[in-house]
């Protein structure tokens, strides 16, 4: 007998159950139902919290063209070989011009078999800087209630939504490539000191020594050689496999390391934090959008037409929402 | 006869008054006291607002190791030299994790004694998502009070909240080099759609023919082929100086484009509406630590424990604070 449809109707206990069992078209229903912004899915939520907190979330980032989705593809895979249920979450940059993935939804080979059974979400960049964070997570939340027990969740790794996503995961792996340029550079742009595993990818290319050098070197200094776990630093070949089981045995280490330390409810607490006020700030957005539409297009021209600060905007408009 | 200390008991209007002139202590004052967050900071740009107005601001955005600060101190000196006043305002990306610029604030070279009048403040890129946007152009603000009447702004080109700056300018530069990576790759990662004029700087380098011929090809496709104007690409060695008028002819290029399109008015509105939400999120979460720090804790712990959603969380802490 065919499962009965999915739709909207259907009571929250149902896909629930469903979602529990890993049914994919309800767990696709369950995102796409965050996605939209449902009233329903708030509830749904609540109502999968119980089941969550078995999956481990692995953050990977690295610059376009470092080869990560590649990598995060055959650690899917690898991972999968070893009984593991592993799902990918991958953060598509987009255009804030378009609207749209520019060159279109992620092109990603499926060389095997047993990619067929890995579960693939693609998000958009694209949104409120609050939205994209907010959504990864409640994706995450689906996929952990689903029984899928490693979420690889990928990013291009610059910038404070990218880095706002990257630390809100159990382990994250920085992605660095020989001769894409200066290691000290990308070390400026920020996103190297909250890694805690690093890859250095294309590491037959000329150059793959020199970033090994550079990070040692780099880690060596500051705050960085004050933290309490020493980086693993692995190189891969992520075309070939080569290197994959020694991530995966670099991340298993800093699990070890991050659950036997203090580090772990600071890491929860600190996650927990930024989503709540992220949360928070698209709420009264969406309040303002929907009760005074009109006064925030009144206060938009007074801006733009330099008759009154932003700040004297947004006070006029924090009371106009009840603030 | 020396001038009276800038003291915070100063009266606004003089301080105002000294800014007009182009005081630059007065200028540092009254950006310190923005930075901080001072209540007197908000009735000071209020008493600003009529002088500004004046001032090109021009976004300049392009990968670390990109050559932009030289091409920057470069742009500016030039401008200098055909009568106008540059100011710099540079966005240093910062770790997240200790919280100071890495490798300290930037060390820029000043070559030439021209160099000595040119304004340069650094802006640490740590901080509230929203924050940085708002301190930036804060600072925007006090140079075009203080008569500054091309004002450039120099940031990292990748991430939502670079990506959210260099839209709020009046023209936004993209400076791309040979051999940083395919050039498709920066393309994706959204940037180059936001450019008004394209760079490709150390032009005398192999492959910045593949870079022309590759924006050319990207420009011919899409959304950015039916765009009304047809953006510049200039070539530029920084370290020497070449291209540099022809960028200040493209950017005024583009300044007449824009000022006789009603792409003016459109972009003027879009920068006031980001700014004033950005704001709003920032007056409800410090409302949120002064009245209710508590609540808040809780509410982070119940989540961080998994007994709540972060939605129910936001939910609970909106009632709190009043919407």
């Amino acid at each position: 007998m065919p499962k009965p449809e999915i739709t909207k109707e259907m009571p929250k206990a149902e896909l629930v159950e469903r979602i529990k069992k890993g049914d994919i078209r309800a767990i696709a229903r369950a995102i796409s139902l965050t996605e939209n912004n449902d009233p329903f899915s708030h509830d749904l939520h609540a109502a999968l919290l119980p089941l969550t907190g078995k999956a481990l979330v692995v953050g990977i980032t690295g610059s376009p063209g470092s080869g990560k989705s590649t990598l995060v593809d055959q650690l899917a895979v690898a991972l999968k070989k070893t009984g593991k249920k592993p799902a990918i979450v991958a953060i598509d940059p987009t255009s804030p011009f378009s609207g749209g993935a520019i060159l279109g939804d992620r092109i990603r080979m499926m060389h095997t078999a047993e990619h067929a059974e890995i579960f693939i979400r693609s998000i958009a960049s694209r949104g409120a800087t609050g939205g994209l964070s907010r959504f990864t997570f409640d994706t995450v939340r689906v996929l952990d209630a689903a029984g899928f027990d490693v979420i690889l969740v990928e990013t291009v790794g610059v910038g404070q939504v990218e880095v706002d996503i990257v630390r809100a995961v159990d382990t994250c792996v920085v992605v660095l490539v020989p001769g894409m340029g200066d290691t000290v550079q990308t070390f400026k742009a920020g996103i190297i000191e909250i890694a805690d595993v690093f890859v250095i990818n294309k590491a037959d290319r000329d150059g793959a020594d020199l970033v090994l050098k550079d990070l040692r070197l780099l880690m060596s200094v500051g705050e960085v050689s004050d933290a309490k776990f020493k980086n693993p630093i692995v190189k891969t070949i992520a075309t070939t496999g080569e290197g994959t089981q020694e991530l995966i045995a670099a991340i298993d280490l800093h699990q070890k390391w991050l659950r036997s330390s203090d580090e772990f409810q600071v890491r929860k607490n600190n996650i927990a934090r930024g989503t709540i006020l992220a949360l928070l700030s698209d709420l009264v957005h969406e309040k303002l959008f929907k009760e005074c539409p009109d006064l925030l297009n009144q206060e938009i021209q007074k801006c733009a037409d330099r008759k009154e600060t932003p700040y004297q905007a947004a006070l006029t408009l924090l009371k106009a929402v009840g603030v």
